[in-house]
């Protein structure tokens, strides 16, 4: 199993925004979706081992986490409208604290970014950071966490946090990639390890 | 210079598709759209040395070509829509078989596949396939030239042709990854062997 946690930090917490304006109307609805289709997809599939979480933290409800299992998905294309069309019907109606299937494989609560790690803390933590060490040099435990900020980065209490219980820092590099990119890449690794 | 071809085999050679639906009325726009996003963006900021081809086979006017050069581009954004918006406008009126500029950075042509490769054909070419060399034997040359096939694959006479020119295939893996994400590997490992 691979896991994904994103803190999405702008992105709208109701199902008010528009498909025809991810990035605009979504708070950046766009990055989440992206993260989502490269998390998920291989070419002509859907990986069948993958759980992607998304701390959304914009307005008007933050936070709302969105889990997604990939196993259970059902319908789902890697297009970032479809996608995108599929966290609007996920994020409509209350949301409360306890895990509620909104779509099939899609499931939504109140838990914050601290409480997804505390959920989580039990698995090998790798938190994705520029200043990390070389993920060339770290072949990640099976079963790994990775904790990525998106294009606005993760406030400094949420790091010290995730930092308690994570194994390491890792980095791919001083180039700053797009949260997407870098789960690509994180597969990639992760295939040729076998994870 | 980093250099993709993408060949697109079904992707409409018009403006008549929808943004609201690139997969279906666009012959996958959607895979061209999130290819040419992989290939040009890091976080906040577009790669300034980054030429991305993609071939359109799909109808009506079969081929087309859209040439993308990074360092031209202005207000493009990483999002799907955004980029298809801008096929869309690039593919409006007629495309002769010299290359015209329709958009900022944003060139087509009625050139094959096969005459595009001819153009490149001084540049160190590598064949992205699923049968080649495990790419972490391989530091590709400076400004490498990779030639991917889409969720169709190449047909075996542009393969054999491409084969005439190219120093090798490279493989990722026994994965089948989305082009997309093959685009953010190569990205990845150019940038770690600084080239």
């Amino acid at each position: 199993m691979r896991t994904f946690v994103l803190l999405a930090r702008k992105a709208r917490t109701d199902d008010k925004f528009s498909l025809d304006d991810l990035p605009s109307s979504g708070g950046r609805m766009d990055v989440v979706a992206r993260c989502i289709s490269s998390a998920l997809f291989i070419s002509h599939a859907m990986r069948k081992d993958v759980v992607f979480y998304a701390v959304l933290c914009g307005p008007p409800n933050s936070p709302v986490t969105l889990k997604i299992i990939s196993s259970e998905l059902a319908g789902v294309r890697p297009d970032e409208r479809s996608i995108g069309g599929q966290i609007k019907s996920a994020l409509s109606g209350p949301v409360s604290k306890d895990w509620e299937e909104k779509q099939q494989g899609i499931y939504v609560s109140t838990k914050s970014f601290q409480e997804i790690i505390r959920e989580l803390k039990d698995n090998s933590i790798y938190v994705l950071h520029e200043k990390g060490e070389p993920i060339e040099q770290t072949i990640p435990d099976p079963d790994p966490v990775f904790v990525l900020g998106d294009q606005v980065g993760m406030p400094a209490n949420d790091e010290a946090f995730v930092m308690r219980y994570a194994k390491k820092k890792l980095s791919l590099g001083s180039t700053p990639y797009l949260a997407s990119s870098v789960i690509n890449v994180l597969h990639w690794i992760a295939d040729r390890n076998g994870l």
